[in-house]
């Protein structure tokens, strides 16, 4: 293992005097930097409670866990950590309740409440001294407790009476690579994919365990591989040889990996000449593969499956349901501990119906109808990401099957790696929103974390942001996302102000000043983001293909539901997709609480407004202004609050180090033209429609509308292909 | 600039007891880790003969050798340098002839041997104190002298009484990238292209620079930033924008940005119907595009072109030359001092003749013909980049043309990116062949340099085997390959073990120990390649397309001449290529001399054996062995060598830092495996066709032919692609 080096690196650099901290960062360390103290008060402190540790019993991971608490602690204080060994009169004792011998009882721990990944970290008194007892029921639950115990220090906590309990909401806490073979990522603008499979398995990378520190560090405890665009190839021996090689880094950080399925597979790979799921000797061929995959990894997590979707293949191929297909599956890795995660993200530009209506209309019906093993996992919107949609009505809508949430990390339809865009936010109302599915307070994370429907199985997704490039992430602020993501996705009722302040404080620095402007900053973003992108409920008017930059005009893609003038419907009359009655009725697919709520117009600050009504340009908004200014005001208003988030971010030089302020600072820059970009783009456009021009107290477009129609971006990222 | 913090960071690192310098070191740093001298006595020395420096002059170039020069001493030291901004009495003096005032005399230096680019550095003294002077001509012989005597420091060398003299031999020394627009890398092995096309010109990445920096302390003076199978694109506004602002990085670091011309980039880009060269609109949309390019990056140094070759555009098209297309290029950059170089590397399947004839056919007959501000780029060998070739005819065959060099760092034929091939014996053997041109002692570098033809411009290109990956060449000993590159691009004089060591010390660690061991494992590194590949002249018998691992048996590629089976020419009577006179008599292409020397089959260990005869398996070899034994013989030499190169390594644990000790520990699993692949493959296939069992004294394959032949790997890396 070389972490361990790593980390010593991060210690010596630690022990640099102050007044040389603002040294080259290259953000590879994320938010585990473990740089000294620099509060010297509180340093004080800490050095006084910690100086030997013990932690009880031998496995990989407690091993793990040993390393990131001594070179956390190393670094953190400067100082040296002394492992006793053997000894619970350590100041610092880890332990599981099996090796913790008296200190389940002197401790007062409730282990019944800790469940299998839980853990408590409690300030322990023995007349005048003290010490710090982390435990848990697992080994794992042992290195949860001793990451949360090294973030306490990283954001300079009082630790003088710890009296903490922290269970996972969800079970299933995965990410989701869209990784191709060929290591292009699609959706990925991060460079290419981590796993270079080439030199695997021989070949083991140092991100590959930085990878686990960092999942673990957060509470996941999952990661699909491969692309939901699916290669049969990776199920064959050789892949299957090299999973097993990252598998084995995993495991000790708790991390189980899954693999997408190709539904094809059985034809492509196994020389079928069908891959109907009722087809016995296709149900034997998946049956015999799954086996050949335990043997390599015992713990294997299951499979993840996109079907009868944008071109992949699935059950329907058949005449068969997308549980004939789910179930099959199944029942291969039943026997051995595995689930399945079917998606539902479906739709046919065959169907007359609206697109986002679909998914309901395919699943629905099939509520019940899937074994115990399968969730069904579905995107947060109904639609794909877009920057803001309403919840999918699927949530609610089965309670007899644990869904998923699938939310995308990687900012496909927010701007890409070039936009600061804080996604918590967007996460927290999605989570927080209510179904009204059984009465109100039926909120998606209930339907997400089981509880209100009393499944035993929950689930969520992120797609991952994360490539090679040096910081992982390319935005230094896009590794909050991935950060976020795995906090919510451990305890959804997190604030992201909560979050973003603590990721700030590991990632960046502990000075107040620079948290406080940097955590309005990332609050700001998202709202930014969907102003100058799409305002009022517009939704899908990016680019066709890499949905990079504006195109709302755009009316000649492959398919009439790839469109954006098929989600705006703009003309010289009005704007808007009509999802009510007298529209597509997508209303509909909520429970009545929710839909009053969606179908009020001015409800939100009208922020559903388009997503649901065709308007007249002159319908009179909530500010008093016409649609069409209140349109104006709001991609003003975006654009404005970039200008705002550079002033702030102008203000912060020299208070962490130069080579990331840098980075953001040109990453701003960009976002401030691609926001004018689409402001402009957009305005001219509904401005050419609508026949009104754009009040005179704003900036008008630099170019004429035809120039924006004209710019192509040939080698836009993130289209990967699926080889 | 940000350079300056991160190479702070190094010398904080450097400052750190020894017993603790076994610290992870990912590869970032390269050879300029000025991490602190380990040897006390020198340590001491060195302390105090420099504590002030003087950087007379003021240009982006002395604020970099400044930034360097201070980073380096701060590092190496481990003390405080200061700079005194305007005296010359300081320790160390860095100045112009026109800067150095009183110095130019004082100094003795005689500035007309130094030229534009070289420098020299010299100890003074003055009673009892000394000072290092370094002084050129211009502002980057200044830097270069300063990178020179960084070198000196690091591989602790005694510096007490110095007086070098140093001149590039040839003028345009040149990285050439296969980097697409997509970032993709034809023949890349390490990640994707550092250019982020993308992001660019907003977003400098520090990659960026530090690339200019490494490339700098090697006297590496040009970069031809995009793939010879072109993309007209990059020659249009938003990408030569992107182009620009790489030009100003670079530019402080006497690095010229070249591109690659696509011949049809007036139909493509300018909507012409022709890229005939002899039509006037065509030279005239070259013109005004090679302004435009002007405009913008006025220090442009010119264009590469891979004209009708592997499917490329050119003038052949319409029935014109390569000197007409070439000329065409240079009338429109002459006006601003660029060149083209002009790619020899053309082949056809229509044309009946041995492929590795028909360079020279095309070409020699065009000596003469070119404008003056056009290079001939010829690749080393007749065929293409293969383990060991001999030099190509072309060299010395066109005494009225400036013929470039074109060697290949990236190891597309040589194991790729994990392999360990150090790859400065093939360039040497290359530069030291003797062509017999003029009489003996023509050797080609020689002809590289002018001497031997007195040209007036002269060139070396090296393919580059650079990416995104941490370490830039993914093999931490790839980088040796670009390091010697450089070297030997300024001075072809040198040999490879000398800039090994020197390369090992700066790069790993000063430890004699470890330095023997390694020059010895590197210097055996090519000669194993050889062996395990393609002993005794064998050549192109790599897998199709991807060209990893054997493929001798393939007889089925889309032209005859891309087929293993073209080559060797095998079957029960015999093997090899009769390229003398009762074949395809490609040595009539060589001088007499060179002829002769290359005809004998017994010379040089007769390692061209079977590149120009064929034989029969029962020939007797020099060894006494029979063909068909000696070539088992060599085979497992090959294997015996990477195992020895193992064994080396082994020894060598605790001496380096453990990350980089460990990747090329599991890299040399890796070799080793392929290896024994490719004895194994080739010998099973070679005795099936012969009809002769591998003697019993060998390892026998570890499985039939037919397993070989089987497999298959779809997303081995480097295809590209050429979007």
């Amino acid at each position: 293992m070389k972490s361990k080096s790593i980390l010593h690196i991060l210690f010596m650099l630690a022990q640099l005097p102050a007044f040389q901290l603002a040294i080259a960062e290259d953000g590879y360390r994320l938010w585990l930097r473990y740089d000294k103290i620099r509060n010297s008060a509180l340093l004080h402190e800490y050095r006084s409670r910690i100086s030997t540790i013990y932690i009880a019993g031998i496995s990989p991971t407690l091993t793990a866990a040993n390393r990131e608490l001594t070179a956390g602690l190393e670094g953190l204080m400067a100082k040296k950590i002394i492992d006793t060994k053997n000894n619970f009169n350590a100041s610092l004792v880890a332990a599981t309740k099996s090796a913790a011998g008296n200190m389940v009882k002197t401790s007062g721990i409730d282990y019944s409440l800790l469940g299998t990944e839980g853990f408590a970290i409690i300030t322990m008194r023995d007349g005048k001294t003290s010490k710090i007892f982390i435990s848990a029921n697992t080994d794992i639950g042992v290195l949860y407790g001793v990451f949360h115990f090294l973030r306490l220090l990283q954001t300079e906590s009082d630790i003088s009476n710890l009296s903490i309990n922290s269970v996972p909401k969800i079970k299933h806490r995965i990410l989701n690579h869209w990784d191709n073979l060929n290591r292009t990522v699609e959706r990925g603008y991060a460079g290419i994919s981590l796993w270079n499979w080439h030199t695997l398995p021989t070949y083991i990378d140092q991100r590959y365990i930085d990878y686990a520190r960092a999942n673990a560090s957060i509470g996941i405890n999952g990661t699909v591989l491969t692309n939901v665009n699916a290669n049969a190839l990776v199920l064959t021996e050789p892949y299957l040889l090299k999973v097993a090689a990252l598998a084995n880094i995993f495991r000790p950080y708790g991390i189980k990996v899954f693999l997408t399925a190709r539904f094809s597979a059985p034809i492509e790979s196994g020389n079928l000449q069908t891959a109907d799921p009722n087809d016995t000797s296709v149900q034997q061929w998946w049956k015999q593969r799954v086996q050949e995959i335990y043997k390599l990894i015992p713990d294997f997590g299951g499979f993840l499956v996109k079907a009868n979707s944008e071109g992949q293949p699935g059950p329907q191929n058949y005449n068969r349901s997308h549980a004939d297909g789910a179930n099959m599956l199944a029942d291969a890795v039943k026997p051995f501990g595995g689930i399945v995660m079917w998606r539902a993200f479906v739709y046919s530009n065959e169907v007359p119906e609206d697109r986002v209506k679909q998914a309901y209309a395919e699943f629905k019906p099939l509520d019940g109808s899937f074994r115990k093993n399968v969730l069904l996992q579905v995107k947060s919107g109904p639609l794909d990401f877009q920057p803001r949609e309403p919840i999918h009505p699927l949530f609610g809508a089965m309670p007899a099957t644990p869904l998923m949430m699938e939310f995308q990390l990687t900012q496909e339809y927010l701007g890409q790696a070039t936009n600061l865009v804080y996604e918590a936010s967007l996460f927290k109302e999605c989570l927080d929103a209510d179904t009204y599915a059984k009465g109100k307070g039926s909120q998606v994370s209930k339907i997400i974390d089981g509880s209100l429907d009393k499944q035993q199985l929950s689930g969520i997704a992120g797609v991952a942001n994360i490539g090679n490039e040096r910081n992982w992430t390319a935005h230094p602020f896009a590794q909050a996302n991935w950060y976020a993501f795995g906090k919510l996705a451990w305890d959804h009722s997190l604030q992201p102000s909560d979050i973003a302040k603590e990721w700030i404080q590991q990632t960046f620095t502990n000075d107040p000043g620079f948290v406080s402007a940097t955590l309005k900053l990332m609050l700001s973003s998202r709202e930014a983001v969907v102003n100058y992108m799409t305002p009022l409920g517009l939704h899908h008017i990016m680019a066709t293909s890499h949905h990079y930059g504006p195109g709302p005009w755009i009316d000649n893609a492959g398919r009439a539901d790839w469109n954006p003038v098929y989600y705006h419907k703009a003309d010289s009359n009005g704007i808007g997709f009509d999802r009510t009655a007298t529209g597509s009725d997508a209303l509909t697919q909520y429970a009545p609480g929710a839909r009053r709520a969606l179908e009020n117009a001015e409800a939100n600050d009208e922020i559903y407004l388009l997503w649901f009504h065709h308007l007249p340009w002159t319908y009179t908004t909530k500010s008093g202004r016409s649609l069409w200014e209140e349109l104006c005001a709001r991609y003003n208003q975006g654009v404005d609050t970039v200008i705002a988030m550079q002033t702030t971010w102008a203000t912060l030089s020299g208070k962490i180090d130069e080579e990331r302020y840098n980075q953001v600072k040109m990453l701003l820059n960009i976002q401030h033209d691609e926001a004018i970009w689409w402001r402009d783009a957009c305005l001219a456009y509904f401005s050419s429609v609508s026949g009104r021009p754009i009040p005179a107290n704003y900036q008008q477009p630099a170019h004429p509308l035809e120039y924006y129609k004209k710019l192509q971006f040939r080698f836009a990222p993130g289209i990967g292909g699926n080889p």
